[in-house]
């Protein structure tokens, strides 16, 4: 027996190792990976000891290992004085005081039976492996270890970016250092702060206290907590670009400095969605404010770039101030691009009076702009190719929005270099900087935005990281399992936040019929829930439907689609396939009579009662089709239509959710055996 | 259809309404509740004015109720200027700069349908005031909304304590302050802060540094952390009572000060359990030591109150010291309770002198010592009757042992005035001033010692705050349900820690066949983990087994046993719960073929395999038991012998955890129908 089941488990092994990709829960997946045998065993006795450099920054980077690996282990560690460390980390240049694009991120990692070592050329990349070591250790039989192994790692793009918007619901200081740690568990080196927007300006200044002292309803952050922050991130490796979003998207700015804007005030920030003006470009008064604000900002944000916004600005309120239609004629402009062209202008030089860089969104890119600025695109690949084969570096974000509830594999398979991109020279394409994931704050509060953000997040610091041809999509869902664990013991939310809001909304009741709903449905995807809301979004509303604790994506759907799959492609004849399937319909086809008491006496869950009882059909409509197919039986007449209709039914959102599973029970109901009557 | 519904869901109701206590979820149960007509809903324009005195505390109190109803219904309050307030309070006398025992904790809570009022004549009772307001918030079909009410309330007992000791483990001080948050939800009014044992001295001294310096490991509270944990706990009305425990207990205070011990040293905190020797009590240096020693923590804590333990002191040592053989002779001492005795007078004379009233554990009661003393029962109500009829004060700890992993029920019917102590007088009965949970700290760790003491804790704070005859089990179960939902979302981590305990263990597999195991089990009871340790406890070794994760009670045992009752109450008959039944035995009897790879891929699981049969085993036999029992067919001969056999099997421990669903599926083999071949 000891033989057969050894066999067996080399068999399953080969099976792994033939994939792709290889098996080790790495993410981002480095860029060269040889798998050594044997293990290096985590005991109380685990240490670490530093040498090359002594920069602090990588001694706390080994504390926090140290700490993250004790916590994850559970193991106390306590190390006997004169004995050997486990892991000798190496760095020779220490970490900047201000980070700077382009540093040296590069690692080598070797894990043998007998301890491990990490070197690397800086502090940055040390940091780097040491997640990499974090990440190799898991449980087995023998205890916690990390496999022999030898890794050589470095980014593929210098610029791995995550921006969150922090305007239209504040999100606090100790929300946003977890997701910092969780951007260094994946190695992301940007955080890029959406500072201000129309619905709040964020940031204390002590040159134009009206700012947060009118426009951010007390909810703003120091400049002593910015600091610390920046600190916080500079320790993790990462740099903090600020971003004060003009002329556009800037109403916030106008409650208390309206002179600012192109139209007549008063502004508030209490009004819903929407613009009331943009900064109007053509006061000089305009330029020495931003000229103090650029000072002001400028050193407290130390890094080189700064963010200046520069999209979706609103013409009409430009078009319909006289005295700005004369400027634009005085100076030969003919469109309002050109006005703010000319604004751009203008605050470039500025910035670059401050020593600093300018990015912006992919409208700021127009004739004449200086080659230093960066471009950031939410239009996509071919926007930046166009700016690449004009000289500009870019950062891509199209298809990186988290908020826009996409599922993780398609995130995934955005890659910076496709389309046109995919046609620029070598040179050009290294003006391609990286890439940015974007939590725009809409629909989040500190309670769910973790789960908007990750897991998926680590999937796109993957695309930024590693080699190009780390594409398979099932290793990459294996991988982001075991990453969101790690993040769980982390701190962040990401798992733990829906549970609570789920008993928010069940009260007292047991919420477990409420989850099986909840684990089959998605919000709406794309800007459907702007649409859906037919008018202003009101920022103050509670976040508190089911639609805000549902997950992203599905993982039950996404299960449950494959194992439809597989029973269809053995020709219905996978028994195990079939009676898992039988088990997931059976729990929803009945999972409604549960359910509905609760969702009758909860006012936040009236609106699901449909989606319930839509959950309950698709599961009747799955149990007969499987019937059909598995006792071979042609279905009656009228059957099979009857069943599509109710699927379609299921399809359409409900209270801004999708039931996903309703495409895989389609699949089901369309492979019953039709009565083969007349034809 | 609709009307039958309706008529069933009315019977329910009435069921349920018809218990003995009013079903609202109040936890501790006010002494009096008169429900009335309507609720008071609450919307975002929800606010609270403060009449009365102004007292900070009060208005911290208010500032924490109004975050937290905002954090459990997910409103973000924001209350229009000019509107009445929807909660007005008002309190009459400021907290005290320093609590005091036996303040007036009384409140008043009415509400209606356009508001609440809340008046009391104290701050500490309108603190209590607001957290019976923030429970009777709940959830229903037209929003978040408190019952129209009438409540007058005060406690039964003065003293309502729970002692953490931090000296076995040290807990965190953030660990700490969610804990008092509980107490305070609980209204709990004194944490034993359990300071100092054998395995560690946590208060830095800056007279004696070399108690922490040598006695800590390093793991110690610093004086600021102590002076910021007692102005928390000032601010929620909760005393803190530093504990030093001597002579016993105390290797720790050797390490630095062996001239202290009784015998020579050297001492160490490094090894495991067990006492290393006792402080000598004939040494005139000893009160030289212990005066300073008071003097400065008299003030770092300054509660009346100073507990020094005094329990459990090991004679050996003084037994086999000549010098104090000699002295016990020379004062003519028999025993070695005379020698503590003459210690103890020694210390209370010290405590005097510093302005403190000596609290200690019931070894402390001897003829003669002073009546201002309290003593501290582990040993029983019998104990404190005893003491009470010496006109000495008493607080009840035997009964209410959280580490004892008792079931609740058996805690909440554990009452200070019963036994001995119910035939006291009326006036020796009011010297029972209350009790004080005890979280003894062998085997908890900061993430799951919220596990350990929460839920349980909030039906010993009510036993001590309710009337005497709030002791309806089910009530109690229903209710204490409910608050531990609240308790979650004051942060504690009762509920959450065991799944990332559970993710530990599982590694990166899917954890609900784990889940599912955990959920029926609890860890052996009393000292009989101690016990099984065989040997010294090794206080730095992990604590990561399934038995730490472990609930001290199982929900799921507690509902298949009540299951199992109705079902053979009914006669059988009951198909609902012999389908419910069913399902549940179903689910165990197929776990361990899910759960099996698992175990053997982890180290921390594999000594969890037998249990995991046992569980199937149990499955098994309860089914074949329900099958005999629905057909109404006998069971074949030997069958219930051999069912009965594997059940004892399965109710032993098997890696310190108990099978707590052997005893319900036993029951139902034994019902099973016998052939009744031969009698």
């Amino acid at each position: 027996m000891r033989n057969l089941a050894s066999i067996v488990l080399c068999i399953i092994a080969t099976v792994a190792y033939s994939q792709t990709q290889p098996q080790l829960n790495l993410m981002p997946m480095p860029a060269s990976v040889q798998q050594g045998s044997g293990q290096l065993t985590i005991t109380q006795a685990f240490s670490v000891a530093v040498s090359g450099t002594h920069d602090p920054a990588l001694e706390a980077g080994v504390q926090r290992l140290t700490k993250q690996l004790s916590a994850q282990t559970g193991i106390p560690f306590r190390a006997k004085e004169g004995t050997s460390a486990t892991l000798t980390v190496r760095a020779d240049k220490d970490l900047e005081s201000v980070l700077k694009l382009g540093e040296d991120e590069s690692y080598q990692l070797t894990v043998t039976n007998s301890g491990a070592e990490l070197t690397a050329p800086t502090t940055l990349g040390a940091l780097h492996g040491l997640q990499t070591f974090l990440q190799l250790v898991t449980i087995g039989p023998s205890g916690f270890a990390a496999p022999a192994v030898t890794i050589k790692d470095q980014p593929r793009f210098r610029w791995r970016g995550l921006l969150i918007d922090v305007s239209r619901h504040f999100i606090p200081i100790d929300v946003l250092k977890r997701n910092l740690d969780g951007m260094a568990a994946v190695k992301m080196n940007v955080f890029h702060w959406h500072l201000s927007d129309d619905q709040g300006f964020r940031v204390e200044s002590k040159v134009f206290p009206k700012l947060t002292g009118m426009g951010s309803e007390g909810k703003f952050y120091t400049q002593a907590e910015i600091r610390d922050l920046i600190a916080y991130a500079h320790d993790r490796g990462i740099r903090v670009i600020p971003e004060f979003d003009t002329p556009g998207h800037s109403r916030s700015w106008f409650v208390g400095y309206p002179e600012l804007a192109s139209n007549p005030g008063p502004f508030t920030v209490e009004t819903e969605s929407g613009t009331s003006s943009v900064t109007d470009p053509t006061r000089e008064e305009t330029y020495k404010f931003m000229d103090k604000f650029v000072e002001e900002m400028g050193k407290l944000f130390p890094d080189q770039y700064f963010h200046i916004g520069g999209d979706e600005v609103d013409g009409k309120y430009w078009d319909s101030n006289p005295k700005i239609q004369a400027f634009k004629q005085a100076h030969g402009m003919k469109t309002n691009a050109d006005l703010q062209a000319y604004y751009n202008e203008h605050l470039e030089k500025i910035l670059t009076k401050h020593h600093k860089i300018m990015v912006g969104w992919d409208e700021i890119l127009r004739p004449d702009v200086p080659k230093t600025i960066v471009i950031q695109s939410w239009r996509g690949q071919q926007s930046l190719a166009v700016a690449a084969q004009q000289g500009y570096r870019g950062i891509l974000s199209y298809g990186y929005y988290l908020d826009l509830m996409w599922p993780t594999a398609k995130h995934y398979a955005i890659e910076p270099l496709s389309g046109a991109a995919a046609n620029l020279t070598p040179e050009q394409k290294a003006l391609i900087l990286g890439g940015e994931a974007c939590q725009w704050a809409e629909w989040v509060t500190p309670e769910n935005v973790d789960s908007h953000i990750w897991p998926r997040n680590a999937v796109i610091a993957e695309r930024l990281w590693s080699p190009q041809d780390v594409t398979d999509v099932n290793s990459m869902y294996t991988r982001m399992h075991a990453i969101s664990l790690e993040l769980d013991s982390l701190g962040l939310t990401h798992n733990t936040a829906r549970e609570e809001m789920l008993h928010r909304m069940a009260g007292t009741a047991d919420v477990s019929p409420l989850r099986v709903l909840a684990d089959v449905v998605e919000p709406v995807k794309d800007y459907n829930r702007w649409d859906d809301a037919k008018g202003p979004i009101d920022f103050h509303a509670p976040l508190t439907r089911l639609i805000d604790a549902a997950y992203p994506e599905s993982d039950t759907a996404l299960q449950f689609g494959a194992l439809v799959n597989q029973y269809i492609q053995s020709g219905y004849k996978d028994q195990t396939a079939a009676s898992q399937i039988r088990t997931w319909l059976t729990l929803w086809r009945y999972n409604d009579g549960k359910l509905r008491p609760m969702l009758q006496q909860s006012s936040l869950l009236q609106e699901d009662i449909a989606i319930s009882q839509n959950l309950a059909m698709l599961g009747a409509a799955g149990l007969q089709a499987l019937d059909y197919l598995e006792k071979g039986q042609p279905e009656p007449d009228l059957w099979k239509s009857q069943q599509l209709a109710v699927i379609d039914q299921a399809k359409k959102p409900v209270a801004g959710l999708l039931l996903q599973v309703a495409a895989p029970v389609q699949q089901l109901v369309e492979a019953a055996p039709q009565q083969s009557a007349h034809n």
